[in-house]
């Protein structure tokens, strides 16, 4: 089983690109990430996205978009996963490596969600959920996201307010990320006025969601150091499932995937959650900031919020998080947030994340979850000394 | 690079099923497989769709299959490659074992096409092709299947009649298949009476969408031969993209991706197409099933029709082609249909083909495509001497 490390990252702006079409998008990225990693000889593609059957009415991504950008029959293939399709092709790129089958292989996470010409972008983001048994209902993801708050706040005695902590530090590192959707701060004051979305879920509880594609290239660790003056090793890559549907679940408080695919992750890269230094999580809704917290060993159960309260998740504190403002600032890229997730911690273990830099980063974790914890794919990431 | 066997296959009959569920389906073909297999013991699961977001309003299917299917917890995903989604589901399968990164792999492929909530079936096939520059105009995958043909029948001098031979021989295959969606034999001069459908693609011409399921299970060679008496072994196994537009290739009589994939396959199992035993390819139009004889081969340019005309194709011809009905008479079920094609190689190589037994077959080869050749992926499976 061969090591692999990243050697070129990529990313588009993530917003409304209303002139932009969906393979420009991915493009764009691609792009991007070969010239940082210095090769275009690709030799397999992985597609990370979820909405464009739905949304674009275009399947067959993979074909697509090699040959949009330049790479016309190259293997290539979608990976989907609901929100967590990024990370998922992030994964299946690092087996294809492991495998053997191919040396350079590259992904891709990219979503269009506005111009649609298909379904809403409710009722497309809710194909995540159990379709039967939950979207049947009319139930939609913010108000998934509001059943869990509510249970959330009413089993650890927590109000709206002690949420903002989540909010306030995503917006505040957005603001030196130079492809984020929103580059302005949040003040804590603000938090509690929002819009109700789905009570107690507000506007400023959730991700708003984008246009974007980030691109991560991979090869072969002894290759790599050849290749680019700082690769960055993939030290684990662990993907779980648990029940889609909340009411399936033992506890819907115990993100179950995440903790058991964090476990995973540990395991093999010989680490403790103590030694990770950043941790880019999937905070679609605050109240998914906090339980990931907890899932991934950062937090005990039910203390989560705290860390948002106490100043843990900022840039110097015990855990940073959403470091380069995260899904609620950056934005939401649906199927591509898992992309984005690694491009950023490997900026951020590079050295390179400019305004948004977290001190003295060397080990970086990604946590992608799809729906609400149906899937965790969780990936370490660290500096080759 | 660990040599992966398969040990293990099921499916559900091809046909309407108002009244069983998409994870049903899948849940029926998994069992039926992993009872075959002898183990329930999986650590992965892959899953090959295409029309279940736009059909059936459900993504994520990974995490709902195999919770439904007592896997709970399981690794699982989705892949996409529009009607190659099968194909290239086994593909990341194999690619799973061969990396260590998993022991028994487990793939299904998946379709539901009937009781549908969102888009039409037609509109949902057609985002195989490209949305922006084919289906915008309002073409179906039988109007492409038409363009095609006739440049087909123009260029090769050939009439409708002389293409009856691909779907007689599906018919007359299909009648021993127990898990056929039609099984019914067809007449030659039926063929050409087919209600029209695009010109000059009639009924006959045409495979029939269906709902199924068909699931193979892996595992590394040297584990499967202590757990099965007739394992069989992946001995090749390539995908290969192209332009999705037909009007963006250079020659749209040639399918350059089924080529290319086809020549990779016989490279790395050391074979050339007259070792092959028999081929389950992608005669989703009849056309398609001459092209890919072309590409993968077996016939000079233009000269694929040839095969069916003098019985080439049957059981006791030169390369048995659809040996258990194909899309054509087994049904088109869409993503699933690369699972199908090898869990009857499997059949073939194990001699439990019944009624539709090719003899002697050693070595198969399964072809699947999406769209109109944008995506080819080829496995060539053989018996352990």
């Amino acid at each position: 089983m061969r090591d692999v490390s990243v050697i070129g990252i990529g990313q588009t702006k993530v917003g409304e690109h209303w002139t932009t079409s969906l393979r420009h998008l991915a493009w764009e990225a691609i792009h991007a990430a070969l010239a940082d990693a210095g090769t275009e000889a690709v030799e397999a593609v992985y597609v990370g996205n979820m909405l464009a059957g739905a949304l674009s009415r275009q399947q067959h991504l993979g074909a697509l978009i090699v040959d949009f950008a330049g790479l016309r029959g190259v293997e290539a293939v979608t990976v989907e996963a609901a929100d967590a399709s990024g990370g998922a092709a992030l994964r299946q790129a690092v087996l294809a490596v492991r495998s053997g089958a191919a040396e350079v292989v590259l992904v891709v996470g990219v979503e269009k969600v506005t111009d649609m010409v298909g379904a809403s972008g409710t009722t497309a983001q809710v194909a995540a959920a159990d379709a039967d048994h939950e979207a049947v209902h009319g139930v939609t993801s913010a108000a998934l996201g509001a059943l869990l708050m509510r249970r959330y706040m009413h089993e650890n005695g927590v109000e709206l307010a002690d949420m903002a902590g989540f909010s306030v530090n995503a917006h505040a590192n957005a603001v030196g990320n130079p492809y984020a959707m929103f580059r302005r701060p949040l003040k804590a004051s603000s938090f509690v006025k929002g819009s109700m979305v789905a009570d107690p879920v507000n506007l400023f509880d959730s991700a708003p969601a984008g246009d974007g594609a980030a691109a991560v290239v991979l090869c072969p660790t002894e290759m790599a150091k050849d290749m680019v003056p700082s690769p960055v090793r993939v030290a684990a890559s662990s993907l779980v499932t648990d029940a889609p549907a909340l009411h399936d679940r033992a506890d819907p408080l115990v993100l179950a995937a995440a903790n058991t695919a964090a476990g995973r992750a540990y395991h093999a890269a010989g680490v403790v959650p103590g030694d990770i230094d950043l941790l880019e999580l999937h905070d679609s809704f605050t109240v998914f900031a906090a339980l990931q917290l907890e899932a991934a060993g950062f937090a005990q159960r039910g203390e989560g919020w705290t860390l948002a309260k106490n100043g843990d998740i900022g840039p110097q504190g015990r855990i940073p998080i959403s470091t380069c403002g995260g899904l609620k600032a950056r934005g939401d890229v649906g199927g591509g947030t898992g992309v984005y997730q690694a491009v950023e911690v490997v900026q951020q273990l590079r050295g390179a994340a400019g305004d948004c830099q977290v001190p003295n980063a060397r080990r970086g974790m990604t946590l992608n979850v799809g729906g609400s914890g149906g899937t965790a794919v969780v990936h370490i990431l660290e500096s080759i000394e």
